[in-house]
C-alpha cells in the first residue's frame, strides 16, 4: 500500500530464515481485513509503501534450529501477532502484550516469515484441498476478535448481547455471543444480505437504524433499558457513541473494531451508570486452541463470511470491493 | 452552597413525611466528601443556593404508613444514594442506578427526609455516643466507595494495586484493596501524613512524585509493567492520565473520582493494551452489610481518616480546611 486507495501488487524477494525460531510459512490463503480498510482510506502517500496483511493458513516450508514443535509439512493457523507464549504476558493468555512479540504486516504475499515459530503457530490436521480452509482462515483473526469482543464482554449464558456492525468481525461475534450461550443478540447493520448471515450465526433481531434512531430501537427491544454486554464492532467514534446510548446500567461496552480516535465521551457518560469499557487486539493461542475444534467438527461454520475469492493479482480489487462494501470478506488464494 | 467557595448556614424548616415509604432521620453525624470540592471549586453564583452533603448516620424519629422495616428509635446508616432495594437493578446490586431513586443532597443538616427508607436505610445496633461512630460513617460513602474501587479493579488474593490519591477514598481504597487480599499496594500522594496512614491501611509503598515521574516510580515499583488494578481516587484528568500510565497491559483503571471531564483519551491508549476501564458511584447496600460487620467488630478501623471534627456553625470552615488540604475529611457533629 503507497497511500490511501493505492495498493499494488508487487514481486519481492522471497523470505529467508533470520532467527534461529523462525519459521517460513507458504500461504496457502489469506485474506483482507476490516481494520485494512483503516489506512486504506487514510493512509498518506508514501514512497516505499508497506506491506500488508496478517491474516494467513499454510504449510510450513522450512524451520530455524531452534524450532522444537513445528516441522517442515505442517499446516499452521498464525493468529495475527506472533509471540513467545513463555513470556509473563502470554503465560497469562494475552500474547498480543508479548514481551518479545510483534503484528503480522506481511501476509497478502505467497509467503510469510513467521518469528518465535514455536509459540506462535498452532498446528491443524488438515490438508490443502480441505473444504474448511475458509473456517479455519477466520482463527487467523476475525473469529478469534468476534471471540474476544464476547469473553471481555462477559457473555454468558443468557446474556442479552447487542453487535454493533455487520462487517465480517461483528458477524462472527453473533456467532461466539450464541456460542457462549447468549439468549438475546440485538445485530446493529444496514446491509439486510450481511444481517441476514448474522440472524443464520444466531441474532435475533437486526436494528438498521443509526444514531438516536438506533438507540431507541435497541432500547425497545430489550425492555427499555440496554444490552448488559456491547459488541462494538466497527472503531469508528459514532459507533463508540451509539455503545454508549444501548449499553445498559452497570454493563459492558467491549471494543474489537480498531479505535480510529484518540478521545471520546469518557467521563460522566461511562462513570454515572457504572459502564465498563474494555476490549483490544485478541490474537490470544488460547482462543485458537479452544475454537478449533468447533471448526474441525463442523459445530461452527465462520468461514461463510468470505463471499469473494481473488488471485494475488487482484488484491487491489479485492479492497476495492470491500471498501464498497460489495463483498463482506475478501480471501485471498496466493 | 451559593457558588465556589461560598458555603453558608442557614436555618430551614423541618423537613416533613412528605411519601408513606419517607422516613425522617435525625443526623448524628454528617461530613463533608471530597466530591463537595469539585463544585466548592468551580459552582457558578447562584441566588437559591443549593443544600449539600449526602453522608450521615442518625436515629429514626418518624416513619411513614408504608415503611415496614426501620422504626422510630432505629440507629441508621444511610450509603450516599436512596434507593427501593427491589427493582431490576437493585435485585442486580447496582441501587445507584435504581428506577425509582435518587442521591441524598439535603445531609449536612441536623435532619434529613429519607425516600423509600425500607430500601435505604441499614441499621447497626449501636447507641449514639459509640466510639464506633466516625467508622461506622465512613460506611454512608468513603468506605464504600473504596471498596467498590478495589471490587471493580477485581482486587483480590495476591493483586498489584496502585491507588491514584490520598485523599479519604484513596486512603479507604487501599485498606479496601489490603481487605480483599492484595499483595502489592502503591499509593500515590504528595501529603506525607496521609500517606502515612495508607501504609497503616495496608500500602506497601507511597510514591510521591506525579507525571510522567510518579509513573516512572511506579513501573519501577511494579516490576516495569505497571499494576493490574489502578484505582483512581480523584476524578480530574491528571489522574487518569497518571491511570494509563501505571496501569498494567491487560489490567483494569477502576474509578471512583466522579470525572471532571468529559473526554479523555481512550482510544488506542486504552484498546493498544487491551486496558479496562471501569468504575461508578458505589453506594450498593451490599457493600454496607458486608462491610459493618468488620467495623462492628473492630477488624477495619476507616473512621481514622476523619482529622477534624466541626459544628454546623463550623461548616464553611470545614470546607476551607479540606480545600487547602489542612484536614483530610471533616466530621460534622450537628
Amino acid at each position: 500500500m503507497y497511500g490511501a486507495g493505492d495498493v499494488r501488487v508487487e514481486q519481492l524477494p522471497d523470505p529467508v530464515i533470520e532467527q534461529p525460531t523462525d519459521a517460513l510459512v507458504r500461504v496457502v490463503r489469506s485474506c483482507v481485513c476490516g481494520s485494512d480498510l483503516h489506512p486504506y482510506h487514510s493512509m498518506p502517500t508514501s514512497e516505499q509503501g508497506t506491506q500488508m496483511g496478517h491474516e494467513f493458513i499454510g504449510v510450513v516450508e522450512e524451520v530455524g534450529p531452534q524450532v522444537a514443535t513445528i516441522r517442515r509439512g505442517d499446516f499452521v493457523i498464525a493468529p495475527f501477532a506472533y509471540f513467545d507464549n513463555t513470556c509473563v504476558f502470554c503465560r497469562e493468555g494475552l500474547t498480543t502484550s508479548c514481551e518479545h512479540g510483534g503484528f503480522f504486516r506481511t501476509a497478502q504475499a505467497e509467503a510469510v516469515r513467521v518469528p518465535l515459530a514455536d509459540g506462535t503457530l498452532v498446528k491443524a490436521p488438515v490438508d490443502e484441498d480441505s473444504a474448511l480452509l475458509p473456517s479455519l482462515l477466520t482463527l487467523s483473526d476475525v473469529l478469534i476478535t468476534g471471540h474476544h469482543a464476547a469473553v471481555r464482554g462477559q457473555v454468558g449464558k443468557g446474556s442479552s448481547v447487542t453487535v454493533i456492525g455487520d462487517g465480517a468481525v461483528g458477524l462472527l461475534a453473533v456467532l461466539s455471543a450464541k456460542r457462549l450461550g447468549a439468549e438475546q443478540i440485538v445485530l446493529m447493520g444496514r446491509h439486510t444480505a450481511r444481517t441476514d448471515l448474522g440472524r443464520e450465526f444466531g441474532a435475533t433481531e437486526a436494528v438498521s437504524a443509526r444514531g438516536e434512531e438506533g438507540i431507541t430501537a435497541v432500547r425497545e427491544l430489550t425492555g427499555g433499558h440496554g444490552s448488559s454486554a456491547v459488541l462494538e464492532c466497527v472503531g469508528h467514534l459514532p459507533a463508540y457513541e451509539q455503545a454508549l446510548g444501548v449499553v445498559r446500567a452497570g454493563g459492558v461496552i467491549s471494543r474489537v473494531g480498531v479505535p480510529q480516535y484518540q478521545e471520546a465521551p469518557a467521563g460522566l457518560d461511562l462513570f454515572g451508570r457504572n459502564i465498563t469499557l474494555t476490549g483490544g487486539p485478541g490474537a490470544q493461542r488460547s482462543y485458537v486452541e479452544e475454537l478449533l475444534p468447533d471448526v474441525l467438527e463442523g459445530r461452527i461454520e465462520p468461514g461463510r463470511v468470505f463471499d469473494r475469492t481473488v488471485g494475488l493479482d487482484d488484491v487491489p480489487a479485492g479492497y476495492q470491493a470491500m471498501d464498497s462494501r460489495e463483498a463482506l470478506k475478501v480471501l485471498v488464494l496466493p
